[in-house]
């Protein structure tokens, strides 16, 4: 658990997907491990983000002297509205950019179709020192891959190998992966979606295909299951955070985040230089 | 002149670098058009974070809906310490990450060098509906190019012909182009360097090198002033800021980039569905 004191018990352990997990069982509505109400959680964000922002500058220091090789990737899931967006501005806008590559995957391109479905997640892994995030990811291709039969069942099952596979070859690297499903209940999407119809600042937002997609919520669940099901390992676990509440899920994706640094026991790196003989330079400059 | 209300009078105006421009006459320790000290600048700068953040999200939802191919793109010079990346951390850091393009240009690769010098450059052209930033530019390539002598004089003077093709491209694609310089001081960035080298969590931004380049100095205000005499041009014009006292520099850039998105007139796009039909749609599903 992070220096943060706010959480009563780890959300690590938590929200962790582990063996025997339903996605079923989890209760959107819930702030599991977080006591305070809204006002206590958007001040816990604003700590947290302090702190976030400077474990980050220090993993950045070790990438750039000290070929520290590590990064962190955050792969970001969920259905339409959940907040993926805002996870992105409220958790992530409070690291300095420099430290932040973001990656959106939207429906692939022609060029990409005609390639692996991995071949354009590669091309976006982070560099040493940054934390990337996957605005919709790898998963797609075994989401809506799978609820809209884009791929023949052989090549679907043949994916979720693939991704262990690729996601091991991160963590070999020095990659730290969170994947975090963001988990709303079809309640809570009808009025998130209803705000962005009765909006006009809002109205760009919104696209009549979120119905056709909100109408298959239920297959997508499904395919979620299968996802955790094959996909949640120890080298890259998955998360699923209950995100009725827009302000807890902020929090625990930033806490997810603060815990994988600190567990780097990260410090400033050393001088590859002689400081006492560059101060002598700059002197006499 | 943008909403804000805190400048006496336009830095646009005052900081645009125009015709018998000397860069030894501008004072790196002012802070032309604006009467508050380093609080008020500090206070100003939060207020207009708040703009900044608004304007860049209508450019996006235009973007967006709409097909509006209009963007931004700040590109930023100085020599090391002046505060390129305290700009990218504390100006642009205030804007939905999600609209933010951030390009880094270091030491070019081998596989660079085998391509005309805008090759790299071309492939981070920001995207519509966002504010890419350029962190050093195609204007190393005749600022360093120039005073380390990396490429013959005709080269040399190929690119200033090449660079002012290449902008007015930009800007017929819907491109506001702003091109920073920000100005220190030698004693200034003296004390920056010192501050580096004094404190052990800056020794990863010290590089031997830096000193190198200090001693260099005139030879890069020498190569500033021809690029201002050659690529100030009305389509994409030049910018000195002077950046001694950081709090300045920032407020300017940033007052740069709200009235660039301001002159836009922005306004939400309009729903290119049908509103009444969608709230239908949602309320049966």
């Amino acid at each position: 658990m992070g220096k943060e004191s706010f959480w009563a018990s780890d959300p690590n352990e938590l929200l962790r997907v582990g063996k025997g997990f339903t996605l079923a069982d989890i209760d959107p509505d819930s702030h599991a491990g977080y006591d305070g109400d809204k006002a206590d959680g958007e001040k816990s964000l604003v700590e947290g983000a302090e702190i976030l922002a400077d474990q980050q500058e220090m993993l950045f220091a070790n990438s750039r002297m000290g070929d520290d090789p590590r990064r962190v990737l955050l792969v970001l899931q969920a259905m339409d509205t959940a907040g993926k967006g805002g996870i992105v501005k409220h958790v992530m806008g409070a690291v300095d950019p420099q430290g932040v590559q973001l990656a959106a995957f939207k429906k692939p391109t022609a060029e990409e179709l005609e390639h692996d479905f991995l071949w354009r997640i590669r091309k976006q892994v982070p560099e040493a020192g940054m934390i990337g995030v996957f605005d919709r990811s790898h998963y797609e291709d075994v989401l809506i891959g799978r609820v809209r039969e884009l791929a023949p069942p052989e090549e679907l099952e043949r994916r979720y190998d693939a991704i262990n596979e690729f996601e091991r070859e991160l963590v070999e690297d020095g990659t730290t992966v969170i994947k975090v499903m963001l988990h709303i209940s079809a309640d809570e999407q009808k009025e998130r979606l209803a705000e962005r119809l009765d909006r006009p600042d809002k109205h760009w937002k919104f696209n009549p295909g979120d119905i056709d997609e909100r109408l298959l919520a239920p297959r997508y669940q499904e395919a979620y299951q299968i996802v955790f099901d094959r996909t949640a390992t120890s080298d890259a676990p998955w998360y699923v955070i209950p995100a009725n509440r827009k302000w807890y899920a902020r929090l625990a994706v930033q806490h997810l985040l603060i815990d994988a640094l600190e567990a780097m026991g990260l410090d400033w790196p050393k001088a590859d230089y002689d400081v006492e003989e560059q101060k002598a330079r700059l002197a006499a400059s």
